[in-house]
Formats: C-alpha cells, sequence, structure tokens
C-alpha cells in the first residue's frame, strides 16, 4: 500500500482508506454540455438523465440490427464454453459462462455497435467530449441458476482499482432478451449518483480476479444504502430485447438472482470521456488488466 | 429404501423414483365446492383461484390487526436471534434469522390469526371440508442478504416426505410488510397447478434439515418448467403489507433473491384437508418432525 503514490494525486473521492463509510457530493457535473433543440435528446431527456441518473431507450434498435446481435452473442457463447480465458468469466456455482469481456476489440459485430452513430451522439452530448471506451462485455445471465450482482457504484471501482480521475463516463446497456421485472433485471436508484458513498476497508492485490464473480471490496454499507433508496426509490428500466440504458458511472445499481427460465443478455460498453483518462490506480496497486480497463495508446 | 412399503400405498403422484422426469396431469379438483352467491368468495375470485391455482386479496387485514402481527413477529425475530431451537431456520450465508416454524402453535397471537374467521371461511370453501393446519411459519426476507427460493411444489415435498395423500391442502401467505417486484416477492406459475411434475433422485436421510436452508432433492427440472413457463407465465402478487396470498399446494412457485433494502416478511400458513391426512412419508422414510409437518393427534 503505497502511501506515497495516494498523496501525489488529487483524489476528488477517496474510498477503502477508511475504517468507517462517508457520503461525498459529487463535484462533477451530470450532463456535460448544454441543450439545444439540435441535441440528440429531448429537453425533458436530458433533464432526466441530470436529476436521475440514467435513461431509457425502448426499442433503440431495430429488428435487423437486433438479429445480428444476438445471433453474434450466441455464437461467441458457444465458443467461449470450450475456451479458458481470462476475458471469459463463469457463474460463481456453475461453469455456465457469466461474462466475456473486450468483445469491442475481439469481434467485429460488437465493435462496429460500439460506434453506432445514433448512440453515440447521445452518449457525445451527455458528457460534452469525444470518447473512448473504458471496457466493454456481454453478461448472459443465464435462466434458473443467474446469481445476483450486489449493490455497486461502477466509479467507485474505476476510480479506485483503475485510477479514473472524475465522473465524466457513462454505461450503455443493451439488452439482447426481453427484461422483465421477474428475471433479476438492472436496479439503480435514482439520484444515487450526485453522492459518492465512500467504501470501508483496503482492496487486497489482485482483487479483480475474484471480484468479477462475486464482490466483496468497494461494496457500500447498509446504512448509506438505506439513505439512498429511502431519498430516490429504486427503479427497474425494463423493456424488449433492443431497449438501451444509459447510466451515469456513479448511480447506485445492482440486480437480484434468477430463478426464472428466461435469461437475460445484456452487452455493456464503458464510455469516458478523452478528458478523463485513467491514470495510477487511487489504490496504490498495480492496474487491472487491458481487457478490464483499457489503458493501451492513452 | 423401503420398496415394499410404497407398494403398500397406493401411490397417485409418484416422485424422485426415477430417472426421468414425468409430468402426470392432476388427479383431484382444485375448489372443492360448488360457488353459490352466499359463498365466501366471488364467482370471480372462485373461478380465478381453480384456473390460475392462487388468489391475491389486497388489504384483507385492517391497520390495527396488521400493527399487531407485525410487533408480535418482530419480538419474535429478536428473540430468536438468541435462541438455538430446531424451529428456527437461519440463512445460509449469515446467522439472520430465516424462519420460525410452529408458530400457530408456540404463539398465542399467530394462533389466533391461524383460525381468523374471514379466512377461514375461505379456506374452508376452496377445500370442501374442514381443515387443520399441516405447518406454519414466519419467513423473515432480510433486506441486503435475503436468498432465493427455487421453484418447487409444495405438494411435492408434503407428499413424499410427509405422506400426504392427495391435492387437498393451500397455503396461505399474510404480506407484514410492502411487496415490491423488486424485493424477491413470491413468484407463482398460473396453471402448474393442474399438472405434477415428477421429480427425480431418491431423497436422502433427514433431507429436510439441509432442504429448509437450500433445497436440493425434489428439484422440479429445467425442461418442465420451461414448459409450464411457456404455457403460463409468470405471476408476481404483490401489494401492501396486511395482503394475502392463497394459493394451490401443487402450484409451482419460488422468489428471486433480495438485495434490497426492504425486507420481506411474510407468514405461511398450510391448511390441509381433514379428508387428506397425512400417513406413512410415501419415500418410505422417517417422517419429518412434528415441527415441519403436523402429525400428532390426526
Amino acid at each position: 500500500m503505497s502511501i506515497r503514490l495516494r498523496q501525489s494525486m488529487e483524489d476528488a473521492y477517496p474510498s477503502r482508506m477508511s475504517a468507517r463509510p462517508l457520503i461525498i457530493p459529487r463535484r462533477d457535473p451530470v450532463v456535460y454540455s448544454d441543450w439545444n433543440p439540435t441535441s440528440p435528446i429531448g429537453k425533458e431527456q436530458s433533464d432526466f438523465y441530470e436529476q436521475n441518473g440514467y435513461l431509457f431507450l425502448e426499442g433503440f434498435f431495430d429488428a435487423e440490427e437486433l438479429n445480428e446481435y444476438r445471433e453474434e452473442a450466441r455464437s461467441l457463447q458457444t465458443a467461449s464454453r470450450t475456451v479458458e480465458s481470462d476475458e471469459i468469466i463463469r457463474e460463481p456455482e456453475s461453469e455456465e459462462v457469466r461474462s466475456v469481456f473486450a468483445i469491442h476489440e475481439s469481434n467485429p459485430v460488437f465493435q462496429r455497435l460500439s460506434r453506432h452513430p445514433r448512440l453515440l451522439a447521445i452518449i457525445e452530448y451527455i458528457l460534452g467530449s469525444l470518447t473512448y471506451i473504458h471496457q466493454s462485455r456481454i453478461n448472459y445471465k443465464p435462466g434458473f441458476t443467474g446469481k445476483e450482482f450486489y449493490w455497486h457504484s461502477d466509479f467507485e471501482t474505476w476510480h479506485v482499482e483503475d485510477g479514473m480521475p472524475r465522473m465524466r463516463a457513462l454505461s450503455c446497456s443493451i439488452a439482447l432478451t426481453d427484461n422483465y421485472p421477474y428475471n433479476g433485471p438492472l436496479m439503480v436508484v435514482p439520484g444515487s449518483h450526485k453522492q459518492f458513498v465512500s467504501c470501508i476497508g483496503e482492496t487486497p492485490e489482485d482483487h479483480f480476479k475474484d471480484s468479477l464473480r462475486k464482490q466483496r471490496f468497494g461494496v457500500p454499507d447498509h446504512d448509506s444504502l438505506t439513505a439512498l433508496v429511502k431519498q430516490g426509490g429504486i427503479d427497474t428500466p425494463v423493456g424488449k430485447a433492443g431497449s438501451v440504458v444509459l447510466f451515469d458511472c456513479n448511480i447506485m445499481h445492482g440486480s437480484n438472482s434468477n430463478i426464472t427460465p428466461m435469461p437475460r443478455s445484456n452487452i455493456f460498453i464503458v464510455y469516458n470521456s478523452v478528458c478523463n483518462k485513467i491514470g495510477e490506480p487511487y489504490s496504490g496497486q498495480r492496474p487491472r488488466p487491458e481487457y478490464i480497463a483499457t489503458r493501451a495508446g492513452l
């Protein structure tokens, strides 16, 4: 644990450094552009994102695009079953494929998807600059045995473990299957993106190997979560396959398990502003691998 | 494993005897009374129960009754934390209290609740006879760490492990907390009560000790579940505290995990017809204890 390293960087959002949790007000904008009639989303949508920290776009992709992504996802899942690779993460209690990382680099179809012009225009509007991809993955949440993802702010991890300085990134989740309230959908706490929950405890070395299966550090405490939910409630933006959810890097989110027969597959792409490139991890530890946090060529 | 015992009893619903799952059509009525204008539920409600296998009664208990039950439940939870007893079941991954059994015997408030005249009239109407309580419990599904209950038909277990001969029982679930689609509510497969999914594998001796924490036998197979859900879909009857769900002993049901801060506490009471008293377990094994399956004085 390098105290020296920490002190040499200005840390706007300290976390995992104290024995007590702390809620720090957000020190960054949410929507980085001023809305005008030529903006790629309506004023109401822009305001909704600013206030709630997420935006649901029902039926964003048409049937033809969707079919291509679904077929590609299926092929990738089948291929991944018999391959051992760092990019492939399996379920904690079975050997079923849970996630495949860095699909915007390894797969031409998903690379094209990640540069979809209509999508990119919205993302660049929100982040107010050009962007690059910090991380991408497919999540296959299988039916019957899909486990929960506990509550977390992505930014907390990207800040501490990847060295992302400020809150100027967002996630884009593209539904490849119909989502229902009962098959373990994404749950978000509206408004929670305006507060940073500083987590307790220190990060073990190579935490990522474990955390992609089940997170144990960088986990918010019960009291902070209860306070955030009391303020904002819980939303579950669910809809048909082809829908998109954009959500701020600091919104508190998670999902319950999925015992239903309906799998829940999504593509996640994290866009970061080119003005917010990552540096040394604020934990003082060695950076996570390239397939989890893009660093090369920055 | 006593083959002799099994053969001496007529078994209308064999299960855990074969290496292959099998779906057997129900051989018993669902609603045992003919509806008439003096019946304690409306004709539409009676028909709904017959077709779907469950009935949701929003706001069945008034605020005063509800408050009494909630306070009693809280006292019981606090008291149970420091007591070691067979009737008290804990969460698989924490020591939090998950369930307390036989509350209709040990607790005067819940004994009175179990005999609530307006409730009992509906139950006796559906089962077409006097009833007795086969099992009762409080489930405390704590916030943050509440684990899932996998899909099951209660009747499958009561038949194989308790010797309940036919489908003439129902469960009554009384919500002590507001239920939401996202805090691990009861999920039912409408219409599944008309088909019996015969499960594979044999039952280990003293299976109940393990199954109340996490069930591993008497679990329906993926193909049968997929077929049932394809036919009937999934309903999540949720509502305010004080609501009641009545559901048939053979309806396929389960619940996802609950990572939200909202706990989900329910009282479960299982009523069985006096014409359907339990005998020797169809597994040929020794009966489960009295606090799980009432046998004394039958």
